[in-house]
């Protein structure tokens, strides 16, 4: 029994810095990196695909609409032949930095207002899809259970990867509650810790206004940005070896 | 006999129209795609892309420094490291959108100020050279003759194509004779055309201020965004043609 | 009996330019000047202030969503106490250059998507008049007879000036006829010119799809990138001229 | 006897946060605000402009060459009429901004590359007096003493502070010792304070590679993103003011 530890890296900027992605990364196995569009440029993006490549992390582009002072978390209307244009180019941009550091994208997760669009919106879904499978076909997308991204890649003989918000509450129709709602955001190291037992042991969870839900995920997502996930990513990954569960990349899940 | 015809393409923004590529593409047998960071964005990128593949055109490279205001044109001071994480990120991001056009990366070229300094600075040239073949090692260079590009180049066993600026006027120490200069600019199509001949005849060129130098060239550029250039491409690849000269783009040259 | 001829200029960036500012602005009495929001940069911006200056032309501020890659055209989500700091940024950009140049704003416009929501949304119309006349509250506000923005600004105890669109067609509810629909865009100089005079005369205006409706106001629009406006721009100037009407700027209105 | 405690302020971007200003500004009695070049957004300089209203804390524009990634920190190749006109667009949305808060520029800095080289190029140091003081002739330029902008300021009749870098290590010839060099940099709270106090005694300072040169400044600058800024900042106004020197903001300096 397995499953990936996911986590975004690469999110600072020029001087800033966001996270702690060299501790982090030791306790993931795979990382979503941030392409230079809501957050990343060259510099990071290269220091970043090394450390994923020297800890055996997988390699995901974390796509995202172009908007650094917003962090990519709104919304730009725009075509989706743009939308198409706009992942090719991100995805382009980290192989092309993947590539001299001797390590490989094996995954792409949308990010933000993108990924929440592509979650929701079935030509948006369809847009990510279909540019990322041209891409390279063989790309796994991490995806939400249900959402319109994983039936786009689906229809198009794609291959998911269903990731686990382990620190957010679910809705009984399988979303996410919005942030603001009580439950909505976990904070409890071990709660959260036993929510993702419990998911692996039952692929079911308790959702906030009404009866269990499926959740049969592969992967977990650790917020990097936020205080305490460097304890979290420890505890969990300690946590999943001692139930006997091995965190194993995207790539090496059968 | 045979020689390339090169041009710089997709030189647009959003809403900007630099040149009239879809005319110029015709009759060219290479063309340097700017990569989002002196000019060009996604879509523009895209479609240049996609017009070059329809032509029988190759498809380069032209990364460059990431200045839109000033077109590429001035120095940036950045260590070697960052110049080497921009050109792959560049070289990728093209790649991204080659690979769902069907279409291939044969060539690069340094824009303006990054191509001056790779030119004239071995630290930069080196830089350059040794990102875009950790990217691919058969890309090719365009290189000015006796740059300290086409020196780094040769000294990683990577491969050159010697580019003539058919409409600038040289110096006898190989140098382009600086803009403002008489003679530094030759506007007149029919002197434009006798000198590439010349070139291809006799591998030499008159300079502005001593005797013939040698110019083994295999490639000749036509600047898309200046007036006329449209009828010099023209003119010129039937002159060539007329002489029995064959224009043939960079990866079909023996 | 006066009237305002404007358009919007400045809307070049860097090596790109839009359209001839500098033939038009002889033939308008005010401008609407790009903040390097959409389009223009400080260069730009001061040329074109300049411009404006030496023919006795107005200045006005025409401030966007931050979107050069989609000129401004397209949405952004956004917290309107961002939109306000984006109106006062671009103000105050536009005033700095304004003031070395010895000319002043007289007036703002809202470009593009940010425009049309102006237009359209209470909420954003209330941002973009509370930044605005925060910054100045003598500045009038160019708005579409009926909109949003000029019951925001009239609320406010603010100054509009009423803008028709002369080559655009107009439905009964006032609002513009989508581009696409047939009648929405008319391109015969004639055509147009006999438009502004009708309105002029008769303060009202034909629609496409019913009765004629109210048209009270004291600018019309020249739009500066199509094909045809310094010619739309001379054509109508003299004929204005002709009738007996003076163009006027917007701050000489009575 | 008085002085001037000053820090840059406003440079996080976005989602980004380089420093803890709304703690550090209780302890300063002048601010540089960063102008959305190398750091900060129409947002965060909304804020920075408030915190300084709040406290009685003079506002600074901190302007610079366009270099998010760079920081600022690096020379950008450009024409001097293109670095006033940048330096009149920060000052101009700077002034937007505090305009709507209530609070006005007092004082303006260059910042990083820019900084450096109004320091050291008599041309940038022209460029940016004669911008700022055709922007408003009243406003305080932040210089280093003897540099080639206090000499362009005194040129045109403008207004001079001289900023002394209490943890920076000087040189005989008036210079900051390079960073690297042993001494140039001291991260000592006690000696940074005990600099303090012996310029304000002796308007002079000990160097190292020979003897003490004057320095006769009216400010002092605290780093408000290295370690310790809030520490040394607090010490220092309790030790100033223990020794009956009063902090007083820029513009009540006699």
């Amino acid at each position: 029994m397995n499953i990936d530890i996911n986590s975004d890296m690469g999110e600072g900027f020029g001087p800033y810095v966001i996270a702690d992605d060299a501790a982090l990364m030791a306790h993931v196995t795979s990382a979503n990196v941030a392409c230079g569009y809501h957050a990343g440029d060259p510099l990071i993006m290269d220091r970043t695909i090394r450390l994923a490549r020297d800890h055996g992390v997988d390699l995901g582009a974390h796509v995202s609409f172009p908007d650094r002072m917003g962090f990519g978390r709104r919304k730009i209307d725009m075509p989706m032949a743009e939308i198409e244009a706009h992942v090719l180019y991100q995805l382009g941009a980290l192989e092309g930095l993947a590539r001299r550091a001797g390590h490989r994208i094996t995954h792409m997760n949308p990010h933000g207002a993108l990924g929440n669009l592509a979650s929701s919106d079935p030509a948006t879904a369809e847009a990510v899809a279909s540019a990322t499978m041209a891409f390279d076909p063989s790309l796994a997308f991490l995806v939400l259970p249900g959402s319109a991204l994983e039936r786009a890649v689906k229809d198009r003989g794609g291959r998911v990867v269903r990731l686990f918000l382990a620190d957010r509450g679910y809705l009984s129709n399988g979303q996410l509650a919005p942030r603001g709602q009580p439950g909505a955001v976990i904070h409890d190291v071990g709660a959260v810790i036993a929510r993702v037992l419990r998911v692996l042991r039952d692929a079911r969870i308790e959702t906030l206004d009404g009866p269990d839900i499926a959740m049969p995920v592969q992967s977990v997502l650790i917020h990097s940005d936020t205080a305490g996930a460097l304890t979290l990513a420890q505890q969990l990954k300690a946590a999943l070896i001692a139930e006997g569960i091995s965190p194993t990349p995207i790539s090496r899940h059968i």
